[in-house]
C-alpha cells in the first residue's frame, strides 16, 4: 500500500522471493503505469516490475491479502488506514515500512496501526534495517529485521521476503526497531549538516556514536531492548542512513550545512521535506516527556524549526566541557 | 615515541593544547627534518610542526617526560619498550596509541607495556576513538577516549591534549578501548573487501553491525564494558575506519575486493601491510581461546592467510540460513 521508493523496492523483494504481490498506488496514472508498463515512473523507474499486479483501488489490493504492507509516509498513515480498515482481512498481518513518530499523538507507527484498525498487537509487524531502497532495487545484498510480538508471524513475513539478495532476521522487539528507525532520520540530518559544513569522517563517526547513545537512552526509557539498537535496526540502519549519499535525510541536511535554507534543501530532495525534519519535533517531545536527554535531536530541531544556525548545531560536539565519556 | 602518521598528528594535538612536546623518530634524518624544517617528510608533510622539539635519541626524548606517548606499530612495541624502559621516569604515564593484539602472546598493548616496563596498571593509559590522523592534522573537530584504570591519570592526559578541535573523554575501561581499537581494523578490511567488490552502503552497514556484535562478544568475554564498545572507542572508531577512504585498512581491503592480491594491496597503501592483516590472526586465536564466535574475523583471516576468495568472504552475509537476529 504505497508506491513510493521503499514501497516499490520492497514489492520487488517480495516478488523475487516468490510471493504474489499487488501494489496499490494512490494516483490512477501511477497504478496504470505499474500495471501496463511494469515501471514506476516516479520512483526507481529503472526497476522492472513485471509480474507484480497494480491498482489504485484499495479494496482490490487488500482483498485476500495475507500481509498488508504499509508503505505510505508516516504522517499520512492514520488517514490512509482510516480509509482502508474496513477492507483489511481479519487475520492479515499488518507490516509497517513507515519510520517515524506521529506528530501530536507521539505514537509509534505500530501503535497507530493497532489504534486505527483495532488489530491486536501480535498482528502488527515492522520492517527495519540498513535498507537504502535504490541499492535493494539493484539487488545489492542487504540484511534487515522483521519485528513482531508474535514470533510465528514474524517468521511468516521473513519467509515471504527472504531471497538471495534480501536477508531478513526476526526479532520480537517492535519498540526497539521503531525507535531506531524513527530516530536515525534526525541523526542523518545532523550528519548531513556536518558534512555540508565540510566536517570530515571523524566528526560524522562521532555524531553517529552520540546519536546512537541518545537513541539507546530513549529506547530504554520506552522499553526497547538495547541489543536491538546495537543491531541491524539500530546501528545498521543508522550507519547506512548517516553515511550514504543515497540517504534523503542526509542529503537534505547537507544542503542546510552548506548554507542553503529549508527551501533549497527541499528542492534538492525532489520537493519533499525530509522525514527527520518532521519527526525531530515529536521525538524531542517524547524524550522530554520521559526525562531523556537528546542533545543532537534538540540541536537539529533548533536548526529546522527555531532558526538556529548550523554552526550553533555543531557547537555541541566540541563546545561542552571536557568530562568522562 | 614514533613519528608515523598518528604519532605526528597527536604531537601536534598536544602542542596545540599547550603541552610541551618532544618527538622521537627512529631515523636520524627524520628527526633532523622535524627539528630543522618542522615538517615530517614521510607522514603528513603538509603539517607545520614548529614549536615541537625532535630527536632520534630516546634518552633525550624520555628525560623528564610526564607522559610517554607510545606511537610505534603494535608488533614492534615490545622490542622498542625493551630498549627504552630503563630511561622512562618512575612515575611517567605510559600512553599507548598503538592498536593491535601482540602476535604469539595475544596480549593487548597495555599488557605489553605493563609487562615490559614493570609499570603498575594505573600508570598505563590508552587513547582510542574516531581519529583519522589526516583529519586531525587538518584540525577538523574530533572526539576521543583516554582510558586508564587510574581516573586521575586519565584526566591528566585529557588536559594535556584537550583543545578547540580535539575533545578527549575519560574512561576507566582500558580493555574495552583496546579491544575496540584492535578489532576494528579487521572489520575495516572486510568493509574494504565488500566495497572493492562493488557492494553498496547497505552491505557496509551490515558488516559494521555484525562486526560490532562480534567485537562486543569478545570484549564481554575479556571483561570489557559493552557501553565502552557502544561509544567513541567502539562504534565511533569502527564507523570512521570502516567508512572513510582515509582508512588504510579499508583501502587495503578494497584492493583485495577488486581482485588485487596481497602484494597489490600493499603497494596501494605505501608498502605497508595493513594492521588488520596481522591482528586478525591473534584476534581469531584469542576468540577461540575464550569460546567466542567471530565469523567476520575468521573470514578475513581466511582471505588474508588461507587463500580463500573474497567472494567466499561475503558469502557469510547472505549464505547463512534465515533465523532470529
Amino acid at each position: 500500500m504505497g508506491a513510493g521508493s521503499w514501497g516499490t523496492a520492497f514489492a520487488k523483494v517480495l516478488y523475487d522471493a516468490g510471493t504474489e504481490v499487488t501494489m496499490w498506488a494512490r494516483r490512477p496514472e501511477v497504478a496504470k503505469a505499474l500495471a501496463t508498463e511494469h515501471r514506476n515512473p516516479g520512483y526507481l523507474p529503472e526497476v522492472d516490475l513485471t509480474g507484480i499486479a497494480a491498482t489504485d483501488d484499495h479494496r482490490a489490493a487488500l482483498d485476500g491479502a495475507d500481509i498488508v504492507v504499509l508503505a505510505v509516509p508516516s504522517q499520512t498513515l492514520r488517514e490512509n488506514l482510516g480509509a482502508w480498515r474496513a477492507d483489511i482481512g481479519p487475520d492479515a498481518t499488518l507490516l509497517s515500512l513507515a519510520k517515524g513518530i506521529e506528530t501530536g499523538t507521539l505514537l509509534r507507527m505500530s501503535q497507530v496501526i493497532a489504534e486505527v484498525t483495532g488489530a491486536h498487537v501480535g498482528r502488527v509487524a515492522v520492517l527495519s534495517g540498513p535498507n537504502l531502497a535504490r541499492e535493494i532495487a539493484a539487488r545489492q545484498p542487504a540484511a534487515s529485521v522483521v519485528a513482531c510480538a508474535d514470533a510465528a508471524r514474524a517468521e511468516a513475513v521473513q519467509h515471504a521476503c527472504a531471497g538471495n539478495y534480501f536477508r531478513p532476521y526476526t526479532n520480537t522487539d517492535v519498540i526497539g526497531c521503531e525507535i531506531g528507525g524513527a530516530c536515525k532520520n534526525v541523526i542523518a540530518l545532523a550528519c548531513g549538516i556536518a558534512a555540508g559544513m565540510g566536517l570530515g569522517d571523524n566528526s560524522i563517526a562521532s555524531i553517529i556514536t552520540r546519536g546512537l547513545a541518545e537513541i539507546m537512552r530513549l529506547g530504554s526509557a520506552l522499553g526497547a531492548n538495547p541489543v536491538t539498537l546495537a543491531g541491524l535496526a539500530g546501528v545498521g540502519d543508522l550507519v547506512a542512513t548517516c553515511t550514504s549519499p543515497l540517504s534523503r535525510n542526509r542529503s537534505f541536511g547537507q544542503v542546510l550545512g552548506a548554507g542553503g535554507g529549508m527551501e533549497a534543501a527541499q528542492q534538492a530532495t525532489h520537493g519533499q521535506v525530509a522525514e527527520g525534519v518532521k519527526s525531530c519535533t515529536s521525538i524531542r517531545t517524547l524524550a522530554e516527556r520521559h526525562g531523556v536527554e537528546m542533545p543532537l535531536t534538540t540541536a537539529v530541531h533548533q536548526v529546522c524549526h527555531e532558526g538556529a544556525s548550523v554552526s550553533d548545531m555543531v557547537g555541541w560536539l566540541l563546545g561542552r566541557r571536557i568530562k568522562p565519556e
